[in-house]
């Protein structure tokens, strides 16, 4: 069976990324290697429009997540936290397990906390070290006003300390220019790499409080990898594979352009949610990001069913997490995805819907969606979309 | 050039494995993911003579170490640290970045720690909760007694975590038989794979301590990460395409035989010490293990020169750490590593040290390796071993 990987990560590998991956592997302490991660390093800053290293870890995204955590604050220090979603909620936890006090500034699953209510949590709480935020909240498929949150906390005086993890390459996020202080990434979603890596770049304000931070840690050592990774190095044994698959695929999202890699998730975006509202289903985020799109299961049926019948169908996309479980399911447009990934995905839904006894109208998701497609080819084009 | 990767991690890879993780990417929470899953559990757990589950990581071996003691043990614990070269001092750094108290059991580079000092320390400070120590010393080529020092560390009531990142598939360990309570591994060594997988096994009595183990913690979390394995599953996105490699790596490992596995490494290990011994040399470990052979530089040579005639060949090899730098260098026989490789390293080295002055009568190396692949080869055929 023709498989299609359409779930908010792992995403697509281009096959250009899985050729450099099978070549031999070569030996991190050679000229060689210090060659290309000189290149990535260099290619990373673009990536993350960022003036500063960006650190590179073996570890999922988590691990970069607690990274932020322990290299910028002490035990006991108070911090804001928002969650409207499962990985708002896992700032919380890795803060919690650490002996960080967090101030919650919540809002329900679908929404995006209000910037207003981070400035009311800032004033309420003028001790507070950081803000801990999700850029796209993959669980929910919303976004958050990082722009309007970085003007807030750059006031205070608190660092901003933010998961980009699906939105990095999908959304644009210039962390210099608005200010965010941690961005925290992983390889598996816009970066079209297979996950084991995780990224974090900090703001010269973040590395300030570095010194001072008296959190334990040895792995995650910022500070200690910002020392290798000025030699082309890395503290301890880096994942080379990925690393020399970072190469390449960094080479492709930076000979699309960042503007035009923006644009075409924004595209992709739009004509997924043309489809799925055409089919009568609502969408589960008031703000929906560019990376996944998150569907309300229809009245009657289990989300869970939806994901098992596309999967039977060959489609991979991803169901709700949590107390979400069965009530949505997720589709993904995000790294190594085109238009034809949309349409895959949109057709396999109408007939799994169908299956389900939900009334289908086909065609009509997929009409909606091409001319969604369609209208904004011209847009498109001009920007240089790749199509 | 052609290229020959003969250093102590990555080591290279076999074309099975690498083909395998350059087929397109599947999802982790698939029946397919739970499928594969399910296999490497098991041959894990055969791999590392184990009855309990063994935890996988993304990270790199030191992911897993920091893991072994942030799981067991308390602020101020008091430990005893084996140190006899660079990866010994790794776990008492990370025990001191931590907050465990550390008693130094220490050897010179080179040299093994006795046993019978272990048992000094353990009977001066019988408070000590663990044993750390260093089965292959990967930065001198030794082995320790990991089997004297379980007995010990069983009587003492002591848990004993051993570092066998270089010995696992390379020399016999046998966790449940000796009454070893943790050990840690990563993937670029004996398992062929790339880096980017770290594991940890833990006994009965190891698993006890860690609902007590009050050190902080979230992305090494064991028990978190026992209860997902449980499931097929990872804590966090586990790292799909070296999983996926794995259940290769495992089944070429399994289909070979462990003591077979066991025994073609000693085998190897003995051809290189009398190649390099034949050629005038010393070695740089009185115990050396099996996974590589560190080798004094002769006088009035660099080691560092030796590293780099041996690539200007295609040969890449290691050198010295720390202060060992300059004074030595490594050849490993590892992981996918044949007679042939032997030679091709003894070959080169005799080329290379000639180059760099130091009287070479050429030949000789390759006549005393290969006398002593043939002399063994009878016992190495009975055994079974693949040649």
């Amino acid at each position: 069976m023709k498989r299609y990987l359409l779930a908010p990560g792992p995403t697509p590998i281009p096959p250009e990324v899985l050729q450099a991956m099978a070549l031999p592997i070569i030996h991190h302490r050679t000229p060689e290697y210090e060659a290309l991660f000189a290149e990535v390093r260099q290619n990373l800053r673009r990536l993350f429009q960022c003036g500063n290293e960006v650190l590179i870890f073996a570890a999922s995204g988590t691990g970069a997540m607690e990274g932020a955590v322990v290299n910028t604050l002490s035990p006991g220090d108070p911090v804001i936290v928002l969650r409207a979603g499962r990985f708002g909620e896992r700032w919380a936890q890795i803060c919690e397990a650490f002996g960080v006090q967090v101030v919650p500034v919540d809002a329900p699953y679908g929404k995006s906390v209000d910037p207003a209510s981070v400035a009311a949590a800032l004033t309420q709480h003028p001790a507070c070290k950081a803000v801990f935020a999700t850029h796209s909240e993959t669980s929910t498929g919303a976004v958050h006003d990082i722009r309007a949150i970085a003007g807030l906390t750059r006031e205070a005086g608190a660092l901003l300390i933010v998961d980009a993890i699906t939105s990095l390459g999908v959304m644009d996020l210039p962390m210099d220019a608005w200010g965010v202080d941690i961005v925290v990434a992983g390889s598996q979603k816009a970066l079209m790499l297979p996950p084991g890596l995780a990224f974090a770049a900090l703001s010269d304000r973040a590395w300030a409080r570095v010194p001072e931070a008296r959190l334990p840690k040895f792995y995650f050592n910022f500070a200690k990898e910002r020392k290798a990774i000025e030699k082309n190095q890395s503290a301890y044994t880096p994942a080379v594979s990925l690393v020399v698959g970072l190469r390449e695929s960094l080479r492709l999202i930076l000979a699309e352009g960042l503007p035009n890699v923006f644009a075409r998730h924004a595209w992709l975006a739009r004509a997924t949610r043309a489809g799925v509202t055409a089919l009568g289903l609502t969408l589960f985020a008031e703000h929906p990001g560019a990376a996944c799109t998150a569907v309300h299961a229809p009245a009657g049926i289990d989300g869970g069913a939806v994901v098992k019948g596309m999967r039977r169908r060959g489609i991979t996309i991803a169901g709700g997490q949590g107390s979400m479980k069965g009530e949505m399911f997720r589709i993904a447009h995000m790294g190594y995805a085109d238009e034809f990934d949309v349409l895959t995905a949109l057709g396999a839904l109408e007939l799994t819907l169908a299956d389900l006894g939900y009334p289908v109208r086909f065609g009509e998701g997929l009409c909606a969606a091409e001319l969604a497609l369609r209208e904004e080819s011209a847009a498109g084009e001009t920007a240089g979309v790749r199509g």
